[in-house]
This record gives structure tokens, C-alpha cells and sequence, in this order.
């Protein structure tokens, strides 16, 4: 169902149970403490857990500074199996406005699986879907696969 | 909910009960008969009634000219209650293209919304939110309101 052309896959087992890393993104204290990687933060949140609900971030660097439009909309919700959102709507579904300017931001939807591995554990993958190649490039070269690496061992920890 | 800058809004007091009305849009054969405003039709049609789910339907001129793209992809069900789609994605949530040349087409999401009324009958109510005023501005030059009248009236007559 990937397409490597336009998707960016994520993908690791881990030891943590669907359940615990299910809390991962739908827990609003849980979620600050480790979707963001360090030394970014996130410092504002908001989680309306039904689909066309909102889904805000409000990502800050240790210099203070904040990336301003983080409002998402959760487009599929499975519990402890799939979650899905997307930066392309904000609450209710709504579109937002498309950017002329590609390098200002792009589309992207988030699908999120957790499958339970036999013997404990899960298989844990995010695949992240693009509009376009130059989109996902751009979202590569942000360092996706380090990022969300990252704050997986983030959430690894505080479970710990 | 509604704005009135973005989005294109269809209202109507229909007799016919919610679940009536549920059938029009998720019942594959009932959908090729009202779906479309004739003289134009519904020849071939997709219903894959899941959030995620494929919704295609190709729609042909008197002439036999056909409308090329209309695979469209199903975001919230609520069984006699809510039905929203969008042009956005296509199946598995998977973002199509941007157009660079918007006059070659826009994104719009439908969210239509059915209200039982007291003493029967249902509040029927289409909102279509866009990315931008010419968006919605070219759907309502579309024929909007008259299209999706005339197409009520084709539902009502084949409920009857």
C-alpha cells in the first residue's frame, strides 16, 4: 500500500505493548513529553480524539522560537490499531488554504499502525503520505527518519 | 460551523425519512439513479463505505462525454446521520496531487447532514467547504444549488 515515491515509511518493533504506545499520541500530558525531539519541545497541545477533531501543536526550539501552524485533523481513529491525521485540514474537515508557494509548507496525511508482535511488543509503523516527490524530499531533508527515530526512544523512555 | 466565504451550502425539508435518504448516497444501484442531474449520469460507481473507502463514480454527458476523475475518498459515516467525502484523496487517505493550474480543479470536502424532523420528513443539509472564494466561486458557476436540487428531486421521485 506504500508508495516509495511519495511516502516516507518509518518503521521499528518495539518492546512497548500497543496499548502503552497507543497512549503515546492520544494522552495530552503524555504526548508533550515526547512527540517533539529534543531540544525542540512542544509547549501547547490539543487533542480532540473523533475524527474531524483537532489534532494542535505548538512546537517550540530552546531558543523560544515556535512553529505556528500545527492544526491537524484526525481523519481515522482505531484504538490501539491505526490513527491517522492530516496538516491538509483543520478541525471539521475543513481544507486549508492551499500554499502557492510549495517551499512554504505541503500536504501531508500520517498513518499510523500497531501491530501486536507474538511474544510481547509491537510492530510500530508510521507511513507518511505526500502530494508530490518534491514534497516528500522536503519532508525527508527535514529529517524525518532521525526525527521520528528520535521520539520514539522518547516515548521508549518515559515508559520505562 | 458553516462560512459562508468558503463553503457552499444546499438545504432542504424532504419528507422522505433519514433512512431513505441514507440509501441515495451508499447504495450502489440507488446512487446511479438520482446522483446525478440529468441529462448527465452515474455509468459506472464505486461505494467502498469505510472511512478510508474508495468513492468513484463516472458521470456521462447525452453525448457520451465522460468526466475523467471523480475517485473520491469517504472521511466520516454516521449511518443515517452524516456522510463526508472529499476529492482531496483517494483511497487509504492518500493525497492526490495539487493542481498548479487551479482552473484545472479544486479540492472541496462535502459533509452532508441529515436531521430527522419532528412530525417526520428530514433536514437535509449539504455543506461543501473549499481552499479559496474562486474555489467555491467556481463550484457555485458549476451549477451547484440547481445540480444538487435537481438531483434531490430525482432522489425523491425514485423513493416515492
Amino acid at each position: 500500500m506504500s508508495d516509495p515515491r511519495l511516502d516516507l515509511q518509518f518503521h521499528r518493533d518495539v518492546s512497548l505493548s500497543p496499548a502503552q504506545i497507543w497512549e503515546g499520541p492520544t494522552n495530552l500530558s503524555m504526548l508533550m513529553k515526547w512527540f517533539c525531539p529534543r531540544p525542540w519541545s512542544v509547549v501547547e497541545c490539543e487533542i480532540d480524539l473523533r475524527p474531524d477533531g483537532i489534532f494542535r501543536t505548538v512546537m517550540q526550539s530552546p531558543e523560544g522560537e515556535k512553529v505556528p501552524d500545527n492544526t491537524w485533523c484526525f481523519l481515522g481513529i482505531e484504538p490501539q490499531r491505526r490513527l491517522v491525521w492530516t496538516n491538509g485540514f483543520g478541525s471539521g474537515f475543513k481544507p486549508k488554504p492551499q500554499h502557492t508557494d510549495e517551499s512554504l509548507g505541503f500536504v501531508f496525511v500520517a498513518d499510523l499502525r500497531l501491530l501486536p508482535l507474538k511474544g510481547g511488543g509491537t510492530a510500530y509503523t508510521a507511513n507518511v503520505m505526500h502530494q508530490s516527490e518534491a514534497n516528500k524530499q522536503a519532508h525527508e531533508d527535514m529529517g524525518f527518519q532521525h526525527g521520528r527515530g528520535a521520539a520514539l526512544d522518547q516515548l521508549f523512555e518515559l515508559m520505562q
